[in-house]
């Protein structure tokens, strides 16, 4: 993990290159891009209504296609990106288009919403964290494709895990609107759950900067320097996922023209378009403070230089003088008339101490000492 | 307070981070997310038309709620958020969104106006001076949310304490236009002393940046780094707390479609948001100034280094060479010619004395000296 | 003047901090919030038409308020602003808003126009040299206010003395089109006056910042700093002022609604405002290449530092060894052989010289000398 | 390819100064502009429609010319450009506007799309990696023009070799939806495969600032200064070539007046302008990486001097005073009382050892050792 | 040339701070404001249609504004600007604004686009290199006014000598458009080869860039900054040259209202424009690089300095603790019992070339030799 000698970090996490892996496949191949390797593919289900609600893991996918249309919301939850056939079943069964399924597929997308005829299609990235005893937040990020068809909420996501139990858990115990509302209001709930994460992100890498400012005075170190630049890394990784969000979050609570979106959920999807807003703004003001703190730890170094360079210079402006002079009198010239002296050797050391006296003053006056 | 050493200082004032904490939370749930210890909740009245004033300190809710709609204009100033049935009590009597109660209890709000249908909604930021003796000036944030309904102005805020009470006594002793307005005007006058204390906040900061910007020359050390990166995070959170202020202000003014701001109120809020522009302009050119001080410290220590080595040069060219001369006399062969000669303790003198004197005019043509 | 121990520079000139001074006044109350001592009030009155032209010095207020109406033009231009009575009473003559005559006194207005009913109120910044023998130019500023009611146009400062004598001189002259065009174009050409005198200043710093730049290289040292800093500083004064401006003229020569400015003075305005644009990107140049020179001298003292050690280091390289090698001769044991060798004094300067050589070969070849 | 004594690197490529070599030219002169060498002008053709498909080698300009009419849509690819008449003679042949010639010949175009009565005019930046060992990947840039014109699409280039293969090998092949759509398609094709083979560019630069990002803190040298501005200097010409590429399918996504681009091919080109998008951002996002490596070099370096100040400040510090005072006890003065004392040498040697021992506590205590 | 003992560069060309001067004189009056001494005005006259061209040097003015008006393209090129009288002849002949007159003496007008009811004026700024042997390449500037009414082209210049030459040989050869094309086609051809000319400036400019980047590695002086400065300050000017000519252009191109401008030389401004545009973009990239290459020099120095303080830290801490121990055995105590040892000489010898092994052994693991 650590090629530099145990200091340099690697990069967090990267975007899988999807493209460039695809160069030559023809528009709308479905092909997974990214890296997870290939396991199982689970669908799990939700469905609910305003009297029921049920929760069936591993439904499997055509169970899970099954009885669309009955009045309830139901929720296709897909891990694992890998089985194409099955994306192409849901893909058939739910009328997307090949581009959608294709850029679910492709890991690497940007944040965007697409409205086609029958369905809304929304890409996001969802950030955790990784527990880590790092200082610097060890971050995950994940496409997380949404599709919302009627009464029917399908998410896409690469990896078992995320960051919707705590909306899941709202629903069975049928606790704030999610269950009066519909699918809109589901698929909202989603993505205002992934914006929230944001902010948990965020104030772990605020913390790991406030750690490198007190340490960057203390002892700046090359660990300091990596570390900061880490931390920035990571933000512009997130600017990168959450600036297209806004994006999405503003089209979104805009919509008004197809009925897909009701009225009330509307004015909630403007309330996340705030929450992404306040997220931009921190990590906008976050970048400001990784850049002062790595400005900090130069001007902390130079001053260090700056004091050893002057203990250097007072040792040095004292004592080679000295050693100069006692140079003098250990010369072995016969006629050197001082070393005969009675009180040459006195002098010497006499005549030494005034000068290093007149020296430490001199520093004294210049604010070195 | 420092933990580097005595050195280090703290971030003066941190928004809390409330959406963590309210991650999975339904949206519209009041909850508070500041700081503050649970206390007391205040209710303090005023009541006033053009023929009276009244003055209700600890009023209490239900009091304060009494007798809305008898033509006179009543402010309602509610200190504690913890109380969550109660504001809940004020949203139902007043006919407040639960969004609006969720807002005002989460503390983290940006600047911003909202219309409903009944009335409108502001948040602002109040900052404050914290009397310190740091240089660095000591900020105190806090949201305060406004909202206007009718011929009710309510505030909330955390704290006891505000910057209004010189809008108060202006009320009772009935001078300047404020018992004349109406409630837009009462709800303008406390957006205005907010902006306007935002002018005592930046000249507390200009007047500490003056101070370092001495400091960098006289004796640059830490604490002037640390202060002046304090001073750069001041501002980066005061300017996030003013940019939506500006736009608030302009949306008001703009506000032409309802009836609630009369068109002598849009007057005012034009010149309120020219206040805030000009608040904006000086915090931009002090984050300039803040960097130029940054350049200057970093400036100063450079020439001091090169000063240091200067020295630290003259006094080892000087000497370097002269000691190894008095070294060679103080070898001890048995065949050093020299060592025997009338003069040769003389003539090292004058060799060592001419190739001083050759050496202080080189420098003092490079004008090291 | 000069705090820092001869070296720091004021900052040349500070916007009072009127807001500051004024927190929790009522909106609209009149009060001076500049430096200049309370001193006498004097009132100007130019009057001219076609046929005739009429200069009173110290006309005094009521006289400079009689005859209007009677068809010939006349600038009413007062110096002093503590006399709120007095501008109360021009407000109540000549139908001013209360807001007007607030920002009148408060001298710390951002340049604007207003258009109300039945005149224009603008807001400039008057920027002028003080003559000194210092290299960073020393500006005065001062907020001029412009009234426009009708034939009258009432000019409004602080201290006697303005850099309009020139267009005084011209209108008594008859040179040009002062007298044969309205009230509206006296207004334009105060308004042309003071954006002109901004290419002086800006003329004058322009020489400042090349004779730093020459400094930078010749002699690096702190006032060079301190000089560049100062003039940035006043730079970003400059912009502060000139920015509004621009709009201020962009918005005069756009008003085509009102009959108060004619379609020929329009014209000139947009020459005005062609000007401002061009002292704006002035300002830009100049800001840019303050920074260039900051960095030049970076980097010559950084190139001065290099130098120096690349002494440093010679010498010591050289001697050192030296030193090392003569001491070790000068030591006591009583078995050394080569003390006793005939020719080992000469040997070892042999040795010296030779090492010497190949030295001062490897330094050559390093480029160092 | 290492002029500065096998440090320095060239810029890896260089738009060639087109218009500097045809300064004073008429407007419309048709001048090939770039520095390959004259050479055969080859011109390939490739027949196709949904029931076959012919892929003819160097069929020359004439037959590629013949036939075009016939519902099949047919792919005319040019190399080289030095050929004037031939250009001249396909510009007749499908009625070409002068100014298309002379952009097609000029081969340092910025990318735009033309929309002319008949024609669509497409140029393009093709960018490959040149196979190299170096760390900084080699690129080649060239220019690609489209003109599409009816069933007909003709490409231009400078020299053999371009990013198609796998699209003339789909076509061939009847994969996906090349055969069934018409010349629009195509065109779209094209242009899509340059735009995905600007990931893999981006790819080798993202792995080479990884590189250097290692080297910075590893081996601070010339070579990595140099490596990281070269490949910010390729960053640099990839953004020109990409900027106007966004824009240009913005441009053609929207492009919905004219029936040349049918709707289905649109929603393929808004898929391509998504894809030239996240390319632009990715290059951003190189770009503040290098930035960033360069940051860190300049502070590893900062660092690594500062560790070697303090070891030649503690190796002086702790002999220099050392040397001192045993040079004391080198003078010949004939008194020297110390000198016949019976402990006089065991003294001094343990006035030293406190001494040292003092100073690596002292070092100790300040941390540097 | 060079005040700063050699080695500063003056700023290569300054704009003349026309305004400066004229601060004070009326709006309208015409005054040359450049630094050209007053000289013959020189008035030549190319008369041209589709049968036939006559270009009569030195015509005069009369003789230059006779005929107008029979059908035929006129150029009348005006040389030196002292003349006033001349100017209002010429602008009371074909009906010019007394402010178009001013501008065209005003030599230091921002390109711009201004039209009147009978005419359009042009200003640019004409770029031209002048031969030298320095390596930043030396510019002149100077305006060109352009005005163009009905059949007639006027150009102003303050010298002799221009970009043109070209133009007048292509009108007289009859190539290309020239002939057939009427007068806004000159006015074109004028516009577009000034544009031209910015491209070879350019050139040179990224050739001197480059010569700067090598030297920054080989031999970083004062010479590399100063260039580089110098470079950029060339930039700067150019930047504000050619940004405003780009919106001319696009306003030239979109000028669709008025018939002086006929459709097909529509089409060749927005070529124009294209190029103006491609101008503005070389222009930042080179000023990117410029600043590149000073990053590259203060790097390249840093690593310098490293290199000479390592070996110095190398020399002093391996021959400092040998002086002193050499300097031990210097001592002349009575007591010291290894001055009489057998192998005390040896010992001591072998003792230190043990300590030199063990230190080169940690440089070398430090990677410092």
């Amino acid at each position: 993990v650590n090629p530099g000698g145990g200091r340099r970090r690697r990069p967090p996490y990267r975007r899988p290159a999807a493209s460039a892996r695809k160069i030559g496949l023809s528009p709308g191949t479905v092909v997974y891009t990214g890296t997870e390797p290939p396991g199982e593919v689970g669908v799990d289900l939700i469905v609910y209504g305003e009297d029921g609600f049920e929760h069936r893991r591993g439904a499997g996918i055509e169970a899970a296609l099954a009885g669309i249309g009955d009045g309830r919301v139901r929720w296709i939850d897909v891990t694992g990106l890998h089985d194409t056939p099955m994306l192409e079943r849901i893909g058939a069964a739910l009328g997307l288009h090949p581009l959608t399924l294709e850029d679910v597929a492709s890991v690497a997308q940007r944040p965007k919403v697409e409205r086609f005829d029958t369905y809304h299609y929304v890409v996001m990235r969802m950030i955790t964290l990784v527990p880590s005893a790092d200082v610097v937040p060890v971050l995950r990020e994940e496409q997380l494709s949404i599709v919302l068809v009627g009464d029917v909420v399908v998410t896409f996501k690469e990896r078992p895990g995320d960051v919707l139990d705590t909306l899941r858990t709202r629903i069975g115990q049928d606790r704030g609107r999610a269950r009066r509302l519909g699918a809109d209001y589901l698929a909202y709930a989603i993505v205002d759950l992934v914006v929230d994460h944001y902010f948990a992100v965020l104030e772990a890498i605020s913390d790991a900067l406030e750690a490198f400012e007190v340490r960057a005075f203390e002892a700046p170190d090359h660990a300091t320097v990596d570390g900061v630049q880490a931390v920035k890394r990571e933000l512009l990784h997130l600017r990168r996922a959450i600036w297209p969000t806004r994006e999405l979050l503003a089209s979104l609570a805009r919509d008004e023209e197809e009925g897909a979106i009701s009225s009330p959920v509307r004015t909630y999807l403007r309330d996340a378009h705030d929450h992404a807003v306040a997220v931009l703004e921190t990590v906008e003001m976050l970048r400001e403070t990784a850049s002062a703190v790595h400005e900090t730890y130069l001007a902390a170094l130079s001053l260090r230089t700056n004091d050893v360079m002057r203990l250097l210079t007072i040792i040095a402006t004292v004592f080679i003088p000295l050693t100069f002079v006692v140079g003098v009198y250990g010369m072995n010239f016969e006629h050197m008339p001082e070393l005969g002296w009675r009180w040459g050797y006195a002098a010497v050391w006499a005549v030494m101490l005034v000068a290093v006296a007149l020296m430490l003053l001199m520093f004294r006056r210049r604010r070195w000492i």
